[in-house]
């Protein structure tokens, strides 16, 4: 049985390769063989080791480089699910033993004590930098490295502004829908596109049966909202939630493997009241769940108060924060308000008190946003939480248009994105509406890889428009295959270039259905180049004065190229 | 017969009502009826006149007006085609004679004169202003009134950075493929779901037909570029071109009821060379068409020679201007350099000569620009061209997702927009493909009205945010039916809901299949209000010290609340 990640045909013309560095790190990246004698292009490669049977998990990539650092220990796991009515974990999947640290073992720890790690080679590698530049923003706390000690199957990436913008998926099955095999392949699915990272954000029964299956067979750094699993233990009833089995549970998941836990520490009580004049009051599901145990028990948010224990248990694992902003806005309407800002104030103080742990950090940002006010998020993040990663949900740049809300955020995310946002979490058609289905995620990752391309065309990262130069060139030229090859998308391009013009010669063609051959600028313009290169002119002598004669040349000349075509 | 547009069931719990306003002006709009008691929504409406015969045309709402100020008469047309294998236009929408001016009959000739037109009037109706406002922006130049005496079918609407930020929609057939029942059609759906105009860009055999049947059944300004019409009148030889079948062509088009025409008189001689470094060289048609022009004769673009005959002709018929921006960048490589920038030097210059004559000026603009060097385009525009409107293509913010440039381009055009563009030309999926089919239309209008919306929010455009707040309020009461009904595409809404909540009963649930209702975040925060409103509380009133036996009361009727779910 193999229902593993497979590229195949979707990514035409395209290898995966390994690029070699120090301590044997073998870096992914795609290479898209073009014609014409072009160079390949490279691009960066999120779809993880292919061919891999999902009831054995992928191979522990990182195992060795966690045992050679030393300071963990394998301990049995403190958690074993009893839920009889549950899938059954595959043997191939299940683990006898789990790793601990015995004290800190972050990569901030690492950084900030002078050691490149492995990891750290691995993304400098992937992000074409200096290995100490990558120790050194990580150090700084600008990027974060989510690598559980527990999800050794993960390929190193960094989220930092400094680095190339990075896209979540958010995957997960609710009460209503969706199994464990859909979750696994969505997960699948996306990665193939491009996710970064993907959140499991489950909230079934299964929780612990689908977080492992997902864990062991994803390439990238999971996170989760802990809360809800939380939720689920005290049988859904957020008032008696406690401290305890929220504890319980990150040390359960913190064993899985979960590389980044959003937590709603910043919920503080007094702001819930200033969310009262809201359009539509809290509309994040884990700063609701706190807002009403705060309430029911008139006391401060119990992720606060035990923020520091928190942080004691994520150095043993190498769990990095993703401070949610449970307080975000859900409108237009609310955008920018005193309640959002009140908690990002928070989340920059227990940012603080995380880096005390060299516990890695990023903050959790908005939501709905007009576009005049989005920068003032990101410069606010920045200042209030001393340059620790921002990590947005959109924002939506309008509340209009349920159904393409893939759109309505792609356009603040690419903004926040060029602002200096780290990490862009997608949203799908579906939002506001219903759980995405593959299509969906697709639309959804796309969406956000245009985003983050645009921010990091913006931001002039190096080297990130050499990939528009290669698919433009290919566009002028007519190489029609090098140009759906280069594509986000090569099937779609592909697809949607048959649906006039399916012949196989249309796609050596030099038009095509938009224009036809007489008007095609393209065509036109390369007629005039080609003219002058026949003649050893270049286009400015075509135009000095006295050429008249060979201005008549050129409209003989030009005339036979036209009915040539 | 009646395939006229029918906006039917698509716009649920919607009508179609007419504003009245002085000189017997009747002004669309769409009122969304909400249910709960809630005020109806009043939305911008541009699908016309529904339930009328496509082969008899739209009524000529305008033509009273016309003729009441006087200064045209009726002639023959100086054209009639001669196209023995063209379908022929029906009966009921053939013209003995067209219209002719004797002299200006511009809005802004009117305009400069202190008259405020029956289409002003409407204008400050439909855009909600002072009827004066209208006139002193079109009179000033920052804005126009696209209105051919000879297309009196279409509803007056207003392009400027002072009012609402309008969208196109290119249609037209090639000669690869399309048909005109096809492109009346496809007319009818865009703007069915939002287009403000429409450019008919024609190239195939039976383009002067085609054209008729759309004119006659437009309610929106159509725009043309002229130069395609002409280019076929000579066998499609770019070198055969002159201005004397130039001008036969805007002649006919003029009588025909074009309401602008893209003219590329910017694409100067000189200019030329300057693309020769370029990647994708001249990617407008026009322009490539001009620039083949201008190096085989090695002349002077003809259409800024004779600009002022043009100009002559214009102001009979109240054509504006869309002066085309034939060096626009094709890549992201190319974007914002030396040919861009000197042919919109140019475009300025023209502009103020099309000013001496009152003949109303838009600036056509790019095209693929990062979202770093998009603002530099509407400031240097604004500067040339002295505030005249910007009419921008996208623009695309990068190069690498054929398939998708509605998106990539929507994250650009919103950002333009912002900036002040006053109308976006809209991108389909198709982009760089082929030509858009029916969904593609759809697609890329829906993509372009979330753009322009998203801008006016931004822009703080008066009540544009009335819609969002509406919509977001529906959401958080879970007034399903109302949110969809608001939605830019009820239709989209309302299937992707029932794609995982089918039932009937799931329309007045109190959650959805993302979350589920334990999760449900918006349900959470009701809860707490309903619990103090219950109670007579305030939300703050539940914090204050000594309220524990409150809070206690909270806990216990929360949990009530909660299973009642």
């Amino acid at each position: 049985m193999n229902n593993s990640p497979d590229n195949g045909n979707a990514f035409t013309n395209s290898e995966k390769i390994y690029i070699k560095g120090r301590d044997n790190v073998r870096v992914p990246a795609r290479r898209i063989h073009l014609d014409n004698g072009e160079p390949p292009v490279y691009v960066y490669d999120t779809s993880g080791p292919q061919g891999h049977d999902v009831r054995e998990g992928l191979p522990p990539l990182r195992r060795d480089w966690i045992d050679a650092r030393g300071g963990v220990s394998e301990v049995m796991p403190s958690y074993s699910p009893e839920n009889p009515g549950a899938p059954e974990i595959p043997e191939g999947l299940k683990r006898e033993t789990v790793l601990r640290g015995s004290d800190n073992v972050t990569q901030m720890h690492y950084a900030r004590g002078g050691i490149v790690t492995p990891e750290m080679e691995f993304i400098a590698i992937r992000e074409n930098v200096e290995p100490e530049f990558v120790r050194s923003e990580v150090a700084s706390g600008r990027a974060i490295i989510p690598a559980n000690i527990n999800h050794p199957e993960s390929e190193p990436m960094v989220i930092g502004r400094n680095f190339l913008v990075k896209i979540n998926a958010n995957i997960g099955n609710s009460v209503v829908t969706s199994s464990i095999e859909e979750e696994v392949e969505k997960l699948h699915w996306a990665v193939k596109w491009g996710a970064d990272t993907a959140m499991d954000l489950s909230t079934g029964t299964d929780i612990h049966e689908t977080r492992e299956w997902i864990i062991r067979n994803s390439p990238v750094p999971i996170g989760t909202v802990p809360i809800y699993q939380a939720l689920e233990k005290v049988g859904g009833v957020a008032e008696d939630l406690n401290f305890d089995v929220f504890m319980e549970t990150l040390v359960e998941q913190a064993e899985q493997g979960v590389d980044y836990f959003t937590i709603h520490a910043g919920v503080l009580l007094r702001y819930i009241p200033l969310t009262a004049q809201r359009v539509t009051g809290i509309v994040s599901r884990g700063g609701s769940i706190m807002a009403k145990w705060c309430l029911a028990h008139h006391k401060e948010n119990f992720l606060y108060t035990h923020f520091r224990d928190i942080c004691e248990l994520m150095k043993r694992y190498d769990i990095s924060f993703s401070l949610g902003d449970g307080l975000r806005p859900g409108a237009i309407a609310d955008a920018n308000d005193a309640p959002q800002f009140a908690e990002l104030e928070t989340q920059g103080e227990l940012t603080g008190i995380a880096w005390e742990y060299d516990v890695q950090v990023m903050n959790e940002g908005p939501g709905h946003i007009p576009m005049h006010l989005i920068k003032e998020n990101v410069d606010k993040q920045m200042d209030l939480c001393n340059e620790a990663p921002f990590y947005t949900l959109g924002p939506l740049t309008t509340d209009i248009a349920p159904g393409y809300d893939h759109i309505t955020s792609a356009i603040g995310a690419a903004m926040i994105g060029w602002y200096g946002t780290a990490m862009l979490c997608y949203v799908t058609p579906k939002e506001h509406l219903g759980l995405p289905n593959r299509q969906d995620v697709k639309d959804g990752v796309i969406a956000y890889k245009i985003a983050a391309h645009a921010a990091d065309l913006a931001k002039g990262h190096p080297g990130a428009q050499a990939w528009d130069d290669a698919i433009s060139k290919a566009r002028f030229e007519f190489r029609w295959e090098d140009q759906f090859n280069l594509a986000l998308d090569p099937e779609t391009a592909r697809k949607f270039h048959d649906e006039t013009l399916p012949a196989a010669g249309a796609k050596v063609a030099h038009f095509c259905s938009m224009c036809g051959p007489q008007f095609c600028s393209m065509k036109i313009t390369q007629d005039v180049r080609e003219y002058a290169a026949q003649k050893g002119l270049d286009v400015d002598d075509a135009l000095d004065a006295g050429m008249e004669e060979k201005a008549e040349e050129f409209r003989r000349k030009g005339t036979e190229i036209y009915q040539e075509a």
